[in-house]
C-alpha cells in the first residue's frame, strides 16, 4: 500500500478545483504519474493492489484499474500478472535525481532568445488598441459596417460551396477573390493587375514582412521615408534589414539622396497615397523618378498604398504600380481599414516572376488564408457593396475630419497646430508651445486620451514635436469630449 | 489637336474590352496618361481643347473636362488659363528616354531574390491539394462537419459581441478561445497549461516559423527526426537553420545521438504522438531523457503533438509537456486535422518567460488572427462540441484504417505491406518488389491516385522505399475504387 504522504498527495490532486473537470480516473492516473515523476515512488516499487486503494480513496475498483490501464499504456509502469503493478524502471532516466519540480533554479531566468528574436522583442511589435480610444490613429469605424449583410454574403457562400469551403485554399488566394481586386486596384488605383498577378495574405504587415524576406538578405539595406510607418520600419528591422531613412517633405519623400547614391540599397518602401504620419502625397516627379531608378538599377519598390480609399479631396493620385512600366514595384494593399480590422485579409500585386515565389515563401509562413472570408469578401466586392462602404466611410470621415479640425482650433491652439491631411485617417498636430512631446501624451494618457508622438515616427527621434489625431473610428460627440478632456489635461502641465 | 495616331490610340483604349468596367472619363485620363508616359505626348506639349476633342471621340464635353481635371490633380497636365493644357514638363524624369513599355527587356529575366527567398522558392513550400483526392496524406474528412451548429455558434457571437468583433484582436488571441485550449490539452494531453500560457496563430506551420526564429538564428542547429514532417523541415531551412537529423526507430526518436553530443543543437522537433511519417510514439523514457537534455543544456524542446486527437488504441500518451518540470518544452497544436483546415487556427503552449517575446514577434508578422473565428472556436469547445466531433471522426477513421488496411493487403500484396499504425490520419506502406519508389507513385498519380513518397521524407532520401495513404478523408467506396486503380496501375509499371 501507499504511505500516508502518498496517498495524502494522491487525495490533494483529487480534491484541487483546477482538476475538477476530469473524469475520475485520470485524476488518479495524473496524481500517480506526478509521484512518480517527482521520485517519491521509485523505479521497480510496486503499486498498491486496486481492491484497497479503491478503499482507501473510496472509489469504484474499476477507476483504479483505469487509471492503471492509462500508466501502463504510458510506459510509467508494468504489470506483472499474478504479482501486481510496479514502477517501471526507466533506462537514461533517473527520477530521483531530477530537479523539485517547484524549485527548477533555472525556471524564472530571462530565456535565451535568438538575436533576432531578442530584436523583435524589443522594438515591440505592433499592438493595436483592442477597444479603440479617441484618437488612437489607424482605426476605422466598425460600428455603422453592414454586418447583417455580411453574415447573409457568407452564408450563401457556405451554401453554393458547402464544406469544399473548409478544406485547404489555395496559398496565391480565392480566384473570385483575386479577381475582384485586380478589378478594383486597376479602376479605382489605377493599377496594371490581373487575378494571376494578386497574392492574397492576411494583412498588409504580413506583405511588408515577405517582401523584406524574399526580396532581401539579412544585412541589405532598404530606403525608407523619414518619418516612417512604424510597423513597416520593425518589419525590416525583424527581416536583418538595414533601413536608411529618407527626408519626406511637403511633395513626399525626397529624390535626390536615392538618385545621388542609387546602389546604396536595393530597395525602397513607400505611403505615396497619404505619407504615414504625415499626410503628403507624392509628386508625380518623384514617382516617375523613383520608377526610373528601380528599372536601371534592378531595385524594387514597395508600394504600400496606405489609406488610399479616404482620400477627401477629389481622386486620389493614381497609384506607382500602374505608372511602372517595367515591373520593379509591389502594390501592398488590406481591407483593414476599408472594411474591419478582424477579417484579417490583405494582399500584394505582384510583377509576374515573383508570383510562384513569393506564393511558395507565404506557404512556409503559414500555409494561406481562411477560405469562407475570402470567398464572402469576392462577393461583397462583386456586389457593389465594397465601394458603396467605401464612398460611404468616406463622407463620415471627411465630415469627421472638418470636426476635429475646428475642435483642434477651438480648443487646443494654445498647444498645437493642426496639419489637415488630404486623406487618411489620422491628423498630425504640431506642438506650438514649450511642452515636450511626451509630457503632453502622458498628460493626454491620464485623462483616456490616445495620442501618438510623432517624434519617436523618425529615425533619430528628432523629429518636429507633436502628436497624430486618429478621427475615423469615433463620433463628433466622442471628439468633442476627448478634446476637451485634453485641453484641461495640456492646461495642467507644467512645461519644465 | 491630337494627330490621327494619337488619337486612334485613345480610341483603341475606350474600346478595349479590359477597359469597359470603367467610366468613360476614367478610360480617357487613362488613354492620355499612357500617351504622356510613353513618350507620344512630350513634355511642355499642348492639349487638344475639350470640345474639338469631345467631337472627335463622340462624348460630352464634361467628360473631357473631368479626363482633364483628373490628369492636371495627378500632376501630368499644367493649365493655363486662357491658352489651354499642356503636358508637365517633369524635371527628373526623360519620358522620351523611357524603355518601351511593351519591350522592357528586363521584363522576363528571373528576378533576383535573397538567398534566402530563392531557397524558400526552391524547397516547394507546403502545398496542399485543394480538392483532396485519395490517397492525399493529412487531410480530414470535413464533409461530416456540422456546418450548421458552426454557423449558429457564429451568429450567436456576432449578436452578443457585435462590431467590436470586428475590431483588432489580442495578438495573444481571444481570451475564451486561450482558456478552452488550456483547459483541453491540460484534460486531454495532460499537459499543464493556462490560459495566459497560451499562443493563438493561425496554424502549427506559422508557430514553427515562430519557434524557429524567436529561438534561434541563422546558422544555428536543431535536432529533427529522420524521416521528418516536410512542413517542419521547410520552416527550419527557411528561417536558416542547420537541421541534424536523428534517427527513428519503432520507439520514436532515438535519444543516444543526442545525450553523446548533447551541445551540437540547441533544440529539438518532435512530433511524439504519431511520428510523421512512421505513425510510431516516442517512449516514455525517452521522452524523460530528452526532457533532463533540454534542462541540462537550456535547450528547447519543440514538441508538434501531430494528430494526437486519433489514437485509435485506448487513449494517446500525454504530451512531453505535461512531463516537462522544467519549463523547455513548446507545446504546438492546430485545429486543422480535428476540425477543418480552412480555419486557419493554430496554437502554441508556450513557458512563461516565453509568452511575451513570442506574442511581440508574432505582432510582427501578421497582427493577430481573426476574432470571429476565435470566438466562434471558443464557443464550439466550451459546448461539448469539440470533444463529440473529435470522437465521432475517431471512430469513423479507425474503421477507416481498418478498411484501408484490408483494401491494401487484399489487392495490393504483391507490391507493399501496410504499416499500420497507431493513430494518425495515414498509413505508411512499404514497397516489397523490386519496384523503384519514383515509378510507382507517378503510375497512381496517372490514374488519379495521390501517394507521397517515403524516401524523400528521410535527410538524405535513403529511407525505405515505400509511400504514405492517408485515408481520413475518403469513404470505404471511395478507397475501394482507388486501391483498384492503383493495382491495375501498379501492374503495369515496368520494374528495370
Amino acid at each position: 500500500m501507499f504511505k500516508h504522504s502518498q496517498l495524502d498527495s494522491v487525495k490533494a490532486w483529487l480534491a484541487h478545483p483546477a482538476h475538477a473537470a476530469m473524469p475520475l480516473h485520470a485524476r488518479i492516473q495524473r496524481a500517480i504519474r506526478q509521484l512518480i515523476l517527482d521520485g517519491a515512488l521509485g523505479p521497480g516499487k510496486p503499486l498498491p493492489a486496486s481492491r484497497p486503494l479503491a478503499a482507501s480513496l473510496g472509489v469504484s475498483r474499476d477507476t483504479i484499474e483505469a487509471a492503471y490501464a492509462q500508466l501502463h499504456a504510458e510506459g510509467f509502469i508494468e504489470r506483472r500478472v499474478g504479482s501486481g503493478s510496479f514502477v517501471t524502471d526507466m533506462t537514461g532516466f533517473a527520477p530521483g535525481h531530477r530537479r523539485p519540480r517547484r524549485e527548477a533554479p533555472l525556471r524564472d531566468q530571462a530565456p535565451r532568445l535568438s538575436q533576432r528574436g531578442a530584436a523583435m522583442f524589443h522594438s515591440g511589435g505592433v499592438r493595436e488598441m483592442l477597444v479603440p480610444r479617441p484618437f488612437a490613429p489607424g482605426v476605422p469605424d466598425t460600428r455603422s459596417f453592414p454586418l447583417p449583410l455580411w453574415e447573409r454574403l457568407e452564408r450563401q457562400v457556405l451554401k453554393e460551396v458547402g464544406t469544399l469551403a473548409l478544406q485547404h485554399g489555395d496559398p496565391q488566394g480565392a480566384e473570385p477573390l483575386r479577381r475582384a481586386i485586380a478589378d478594383y486596384v486597376n479602376l479605382e488605383r489605377g493599377a496594371r493587375a490581373t487575378a494571376d498577378r494578386v497574392l492574397v495574405l492576411t494583412s498588409s504587415q504580413q506583405a511588408m514582412m515577405l517582401c523584406a524576406t524574399v526580396l532581401l538578405d539579412p544585412g541589405e539595406r532598404i530606403f525608407i521615408e523619414d518619418p516612417a510607418y512604424y510597423g513597416a520600419r520593425r518589419a525590416f528591422d525583424a527581416a536583418g534589414l538595414e533601413s536608411l531613412p529618407i527626408r519626406v517633405d511637403r511633395q513626399g519623400v525626397t529624390v535626390e539622396p536615392i538618385l545621388s547614391d542609387p546602389q546604396r540599397a536595393r530597395a525602397v518602401f513607400l505611403t505615396p497615397s497619404h505619407q504615414f504620419p504625415t499626410g503628403v502625397t507624392l509628386a508625380l516627379d518623384r514617382r516617375l523618378a523613383l520608377i526610373e531608378w528601380a528599372a536601371r538599377h534592378q531595385a524594387w519598390i514597395i508600394e504600400d498604398d496606405y489609406d488610399s480609399e479616404f482620400h477627401y479631396a477629389g481622386k486620389p493620385t493614381a497609384c506607382v504600380q500602374g505608372l511602372d512600366p517595367h515591373d520593379r514595384t509591389l502594390y501592398i494593399g488590406t481591407f483593414t481599414k476599408s472594411l474591419f480590422p478582424g477579417l484579417r485579409i490583405g494582399y500584394v500585386v505582384l510583377p509576374p516572376p515573383l508570383v510562384k515565389p513569393m506564393t511558395v515563401a507565404r506557404s512556409l509562413l503559414d500555409g494561406h488564408t481562411a477560405s469562407v472570408a475570402q470567398l464572402t469578401l469576392a462577393r461583397f466586392m462583386e456586389g457593389g457593396h465594397f465601394g458603396a462602404h467605401v464612398r460611404a466611410m468616406r463622407s463620415v470621415y471627411a465630415q469627421r475630419l472638418e470636426i476635429l479640425t475646428g475642435l483642434v482650433r477651438r480648443h487646443l491652439s494654445d498647444f498645437v497646430a493642426p496639419r489637415v491631411p488630404v486623406g487618411g485617417l489620422q491628423m498630425p498636430c504640431v506642438l506650438t508651445c514649450a511642452m515636450p512631446e511626451h509630457l503632453a501624451i502622458d498628460a493626454a494618457r491620464r485623462v483616456g486620451v490616445e495620442l501618438l508622438g510623432l517624434s519617436g515616427l523618425h529615425a533619430a527621434g528628432d523629429g518636429e514635436a507633436g502628436f497624430l489625431m486618429g478621427f475615423a473610428a469615433y463620433t463628433p460627440a466622442e471628439m468633442e469630449v476627448a478634446v476637451r478632456k485634453l485641453a484641461s489635461a495640456l492646461q495642467t502641465v507644467k512645461v519644465p
